[in-house]
């Protein structure tokens, strides 16, 4: 890991997340880079009373109020963005390296093209309308998805591998497990958890990716076997419906 | 403006802005913080040989290479991702304080929250695929439109009216011109060419918005009246189609 000289402003009193409880989603993000270095943290929002602290939050009138979950709350701050978040977060645990700007600047690039992946993925099961339900938008979101498995999937996947092949191979930035590993790790997960066929396609022309996925799978296994992970479901973001993995 | 005790590197060479010639685009938000700023930078792909030098640093082996334009060459570094090129250049520009890692965590925040605005926005006219035309997608964006322009706009504008109304009502973080000012006046801009009917129902609800789009407008009036600034057209994000004006 990276060398751990950084400013821990009030460590006693750890993280608190607050997304919405009920599916992995952008959240999970979050909780992996948490979960991975041990931090300390509370899960606000599966707490009792914990989605009416949350919604207080949204609603209230805090100067920096966020636009949506999932958001962070440390030191008197309150942060929002999963790439920011993350990168507030990540010279803090030491899954960045604490003293350079530049590859802190590489890793959030990093981070920041995983998080338009995302939203593509997310687009492929609302391409209407986030206020409408998947059922009905079926027709467009089968309409749409080709574009998704067979073009962008390919290209996203095909740049991150090119990265590993320019580095060290193992690792996303520099020589070290950094927060964008993690990331690409549930990428992976949640794609394979949506369009098996189409990553059974991709991932032969990305072994370096399938790699860092299998690594990091197993570094985390104490907590993808314990409660606090949930399983993907078609209420998050990598949702399987057979008829858009084409 | 902010107390400018900033990291200079490299002041004598410059910024190498790389982005696709004949669109604002995004990489406009880049260019509004430098202009703003009288940096010193060099828009590549608009000078002799330029769009050959972009592609070859897409195309090549460099280890930092960007997924896609819009990306900056400074101090021997590639920056790519809007957002994350502006958090980089900003307290180097004096555009947000160099000294607070909160209120540069505050502004980035809002930033992607713009980011993801300028997003949907183009998703408007691309609703099923980014390699298609508008042309062969617009029956799927004519129903997505209302969603945004009735939904979505709102939502967003009226989100960033409440950061101005919590703060000092003319800047959205702090008390000083920061590069989200400037990103909110082309998002202002840019929305006004697209939907200006959506927009004739929006703006009246968000009056903050539109005062800081004004005051910026005029501070920007140099560049804006200069052959540098491209004229807003069917190629960018900000595309006037009135069949998605609803």
């Amino acid at each position: 890991v990276w060398v751990h000289e950084t400013v821990h402003d009030h460590p006693m009193k750890g993280y608190e997340l607050y997304y919405w409880p009920g599916i992995q989603g952008r959240g999970e993000f979050i909780r992996l880079a948490l979960e991975h270095t041990r931090a300390r943290y509370v899960d606000v929002a599966r707490e009792p009373g914990g989605m009416d602290r949350m919604m207080a939050f949204m609603n209230g009138t805090e100067a920096h109020a966020p636009f949506a979950p999932p958001f962070l709350r440390h030191a008197d701050q309150t942060i929002a963005q999963v790439a920011n978040v993350l990168r507030y977060i990540a010279p803090r645990l030491a899954l960045v390296p604490p003293a350079s700007e530049p590859l802190q600047t590489w890793a959030h690039q990093l981070q920041l093209t995983i998080t338009d992946l995302v939203a593509e993925t997310h687009d492929t099961h609302h391409p209407s309308a986030v206020s409408k339900t998947y059922e009905d938008q079926k027709a467009a979101a089968v309409e749409r998805a080709p574009s998704f498995t067979r073009e962008r999937l390919p290209k996203y996947l095909g740049y991150f591998e090119r990265v590993l092949e320019r580095g060290d191979r193992k690792h996303l930035v520099g020589r070290a497990r950094s927060y964008v590993d993690l990331s690409m790790f549930q990428v992976v997960a949640g794609l394979r958890y949506a369009f098996p066929k189409a990553m059974k396609r991709v991932e032969p022309t990305t072994p370096l990716i399938t790699k860092v996925h299998d690594v990091v799978c197993e570094e985390l296994e104490p907590y993808l076997t314990s409660p606090r992970r949930l399983a993907f479901n078609e209420k998050g973001i990598f949702r399987h419906y057979p008829e858009l993995d084409k």
